[in-house]
């Protein structure tokens, strides 16, 4: 459908912060060039002539935000979860990665990954890609003409990885390159796909190629993505190889790459020492929380609570293949799940609540990428138009209680229309 | 389909052990009235003039069996997971059990109930339904026309329950009216659905109903399924109410309702207590693990290495509606995930492997009814053909990734056959 102008009918819900949840029974979603104008119930006269698409009886939801997810490992997500990290990306990870050099190989994996993307709940998506520029910048290119919003980053790693993988002095070269022909695509329009830096994680990469980065950062001003505090043999090495560095987050923190100036995501943040929450919190990091893949490499448990009790910015990722389920409505029930079972750790903090788990997986980390994962006037027209009859209950329900249901019970044959900045996605 | 004897060509898997999964490709599994006569990579001799199913490509493998769902609950699944055990049971559970007295009611929840199960992946499940005889019948009618095996127990529950739910002196007498019933459809041949004894568990029932059930578990020779040690709170309930007893496992013995001479399903034993590890063994009682509710309700994680490690018989249970979903695949892959958390816990416990999660949903399960869960010859011909093409990647997998695969990705529109006893289900 081709207009930006428009009103939806039905029964809406989205975040209005952490723990409340704004619903309104067949009421009026309006969107406005690709903006909503807010929720009524009922038609404000100046939105009286716009079209109206009848979705009465249908959920309506902000599209969901995958704050995580590394794009050439959806084509092994949900084999070999018989490993922990380190030797799961040795072992798995790495070798798969490595054949994206192929960009035939390349075009064919990330191709069926858009389209999962494309026909699942998520409308936002940080990726990371591998350290080959064709193939980051093929994806890129699939991304931007599904019309789903995406932030990319070519890899960077320069050691301990194997050949093949491992980008020798050219690394900060190639990441030039790579900015350049994404700068070129943004001032031919390009406005749904765009580059954040990558570096993979500190055992990956040097401390020279930090500080290149860190130089790249100042002057292209782009947002970062990197991992940390996963899991346990990680963060020893990382104490192994950063012995000056005070914590993990530290060791990014050394080059200017953690936060402060630099909008940041950290995945995973599973095991924060000493005073890496205070360096979270003060530099504005946003953490990625990955449940599921938490779980499935036995990495972990992550304290949520603390980062929200403690203001930290949080969102959610689906860390395929760490995860399985690209769909964050997976995440969301996972991380409501994983924080119930924390307690058993002998930790005692409240469980995520229902509403906790869908503002994390919209307004949460869509806040990450500005006005994002909410109906709220001047936010972005994202959204998901859900039937749940075919798993309605016998008895009414509240629209919040629908909207849990639909978390655990829903795929994306109940997913009827989708919109992402007021344009439906096909 | 009305063919009794049949072949199927395809990609075969099947459990042999708790650890070994046996594989053929290509192969094809021979149905002689309504079992398995074996797996081939050439078709016998004298099975040459049979029809043969030509599933090239997909994988086969027998249906899954789910030791353990509350029935009345099909219809607030995925709803109210905001409490414990005990509160969850008073504000939700028993509330809805409640208008099973209305059979109108519960023609329209069950008729939900087994459409689901029908297009799933399970063949085999034992139910709790509620007290009420007519909607049990009614459930054990659907049941039987569905084609699907089951075992399905009236409730008996008389102290502890709300009124409208508490049975009174009564429960004794329509138990054995509920059981006469069973015995005369039995007589006009039906032969999917049979009754198992249901004492809620030992909070809700008097000694004296449990030495009427005892009775007419010796007059019926009837297996028998119940909860066990799923809660802490639930079993310092059990201590109180029953000081005498050595353990809750014992609360169950002392009245010759704990294996033994009666077949026996416990669900849930998250914290078995001293000697109830070995109870369970000694007494040969199945062990019905419902990961997916125990980290819902925040119940904990049961110690399922420890019950494998000492010969205990365990199968999984959805636990529907302490569990969200009813398909035995995502019970295994929660069961996996949750067994590699338990380390966080100061277990230093092997988790489930891919290969063990299958078994525990096919052949550990499954022998609960007897030649089930396998398709070693003699066993029932309980199978499902599934199209996993959708979701292959772009490299080629073993049979064994395949399978993994499918536990993870699969839903119900990969299932495209379904035999249970050699007869489609359609």
């Amino acid at each position: 459908m081709g207009y930006r102008d428009f009103v939806l009918k039905g029964d809406i819900a989205y975040s209005i912060a952490k723990d409340a949840l704004c619903t309104s029974e067949n009421s009026f979603l309006v969107c406005i060039d690709g903006k909503s104008a807010g929720v009524f119930s009922l038609v404000p006269a100046q939105y009286g002539q716009l079209p109206l698409i009848d979705y009465t009886g249908k959920l309506i939801i902000p599209g969901l935000v995958d704050l995580h997810l590394h794009a050439p490992q959806f084509s092994f997500r949900a084999l070999g979860m018989d490993l922990e990290l380190l030797d799961w990306l040795k072992v798995h990870a790495f070798p798969e990665e490595a054949k994206y050099q192929d960009t035939a190989y390349a075009l064919r994996a990330y191709t069926a990954l858009v389209e999962d993307l494309k026909k699942g709940p998520n409308t936002h998506c940080c990726i990371f890609a591998t350290v080959h520029v064709p193939a980051t910048l093929l994806l890129m290119d699939l991304l931007e003409a599904s019309g789903l919003v995406s932030l990319v980053g070519k890899v960077n790693m320069d050691r301990n990885s194997p050949d093949g993988l491992r980008e020798t002095a050219g690394s900060i070269d190639a990441t030039r390159e790579w900015l350049d022909r994404c700068a070129e695509k943004k001032d031919k329009k390009n406005k749904n796909c765009g580059p954040i830096l990558t570096p993979r994680f500190i055992p990956s990469c040097t401390d020279d190629l930090m500080r290149g980065l860190s130089e790249l950062q100042k002057q292209y001003r782009l947002p970062l993505q990197s991992h940390l505090s996963e899991n346990q043999r990680e963060i020893a090495w990382v104490r192994e190889l950063c012995p000056e560095s005070s914590c993990y987050g530290d060791a990014y923190t050394r080059f200017d790459l953690f936060g402060a100036e630099v909008p940041t995501i950290m995945a995973h943040c599973v095991w924060p020492e000493g005073e890496e929450i205070e360096l979270l919190r003060r530099r504005g990091v946003y953490v990625a929380h990955c449940p599921q893949s938490n779980s499935n490499l036995a990495s972990g448990m992550a304290p949520i609570r603390r980062y929200l009790d403690a203001g930290i910015a949080v969102g959610l990722g689906s860390d395929i293949a760490g995860g399985t389920h690209t769909s964050i409505f997976r995440t969301m029930t996972e991380a409501i799940q994983v924080s119930k079972l924390r307690r058993f750790t002998g930790c005692d903090e409240a469980p995520l609540t229902r509403e906790e788990a869908f503002y994390l997986g919209t307004l949460g980390g869509g806040s990450f990428f500005g006005q994002v994962g909410s109906f709220a006037a001047g936010y972005e027209f994202d959204a998901l138009v859900m039937d749940d009859t075919s798993f309605a209950p016998p008895f009414a329900l509240t629209i919040g209680d629908r909207l849990e249901r639909a978390m655990y019970l829903s795929d994306d044959r109940h997913i009827i229309a989708k919109y992402v900045r007021g344009s439906a996605i096909q």
